[in-house]
């Protein structure tokens, strides 16, 4: 997608490690029209799978996920990272790698929110090697629901994302395919 | 707002000491047609006070949010409650008491993302005892921009947290005002 390419090339930064800062318009400032147009981007590559729900990770896939929801026209369900008090004793929970926070985190779903018969589309901000999107689809599958697609808005495809989530047998979108960072060039795939 | 009323009437439990459960459209699901809406609702009333920012903080902030500043045309701004390592060392950092978790939490703003000139906008989920809002009021303030206006999803109005903002001398904008809560009666000030 152009407009995303675009705006990573003059706002993102690589901070080494394969991290790359994109702060300025995804995870900490939002744009809401570039993420509105991501939303409406995605929505129309996954239009055909008959998605019942967009499933996510908080915190920084909340903005994405919404915007493709709402163009899907489906309600979207964001795993919690720690259990909130409103939350039933019994829930869904497993544990991901965080590439960006160098500790595991727990990813949480209520049974009240995910189950049988559910078709889900996992939306994030990055597929890098895929851990977080992994963990989602543990949760879904424990909670009976079938996994019909993958999309992000960014892949690094040197991280091996896409090659761990094959497997899975689904579309997997991404706006953005990063193949190299060196310094401050940043290479897309296509 | 009839619609977000209904549906907290419908969907909203009362889980006492005044905490109004709304997981299933609001704080784990999202319904993002509604959030949508809710974000048009909170444009509209605030479309003569000439916003250049929304400011809100994760992690249930972030959809009506966004929603809101997509239908205002200006980016929005997450504070994160924990530092992540894209950020500068030198940040804005509150803490402040969280309600629903019973302990003190940091509110996190880079300095790159908000500053003098900025006429800023909160918008959060709940307007409960305001708590949450005036740390973002100080981070704001800290930064050397100026509050324009405080919205919210549901505002609690037993709570005091418009009291409390009143202070500020802005308008004060909540689309469902829930004045008592008693088991399952949830009743409205309008």
């Amino acid at each position: 997608m152009q407009q995303l390419k675009e705006r990573i090339l003059r706002e993102g930064k690589n901070l080494g490690n394969g991290i790359l800062k994109v702060d300025g318009f995804i995870n900490h400032q939002v744009d809401p029209l570039l993420m509105d147009a991501c939303g409406q981007e995605l929505a129309r590559r996954f239009k055909n799978i008959h998605t019942t729900k967009v499933l996510t990770a908080e915190i920084s896939g909340i903005a994405p996920a919404v915007t493709t929801a709402l163009h899907l026209g489906v309600p979207v369900v964001y795993a919690r990272k720690h259990k909130p008090i409103t939350m039933p004793d019994q829930v869904f929970l497993t544990l991901t790698p965080s590439h960006t926070k160098g500790r595991t985190v727990e990813l949480i779903i209520s049974p009240e929110y995910l189950g049988h018969g559910e078709r889900v589309l996992i939306i994030d901000d990055f597929l890098a090697t895929g851990a977080t999107i992994l963990g989602l689809v543990r949760l879904a599958q424990t909670a009976g629901a079938t996994i019909v697609g993958v999309g992000a808005l960014i892949e690094k495809s040197f991280e091996g994302g896409r090659v761990a989530l094959e497997p899975l047998g689904v579309p997997i979108e991404s706006l953005a395919c990063i193949d190299a960072m060196e310094g401050d060039l940043i290479s897309f795939k296509d």
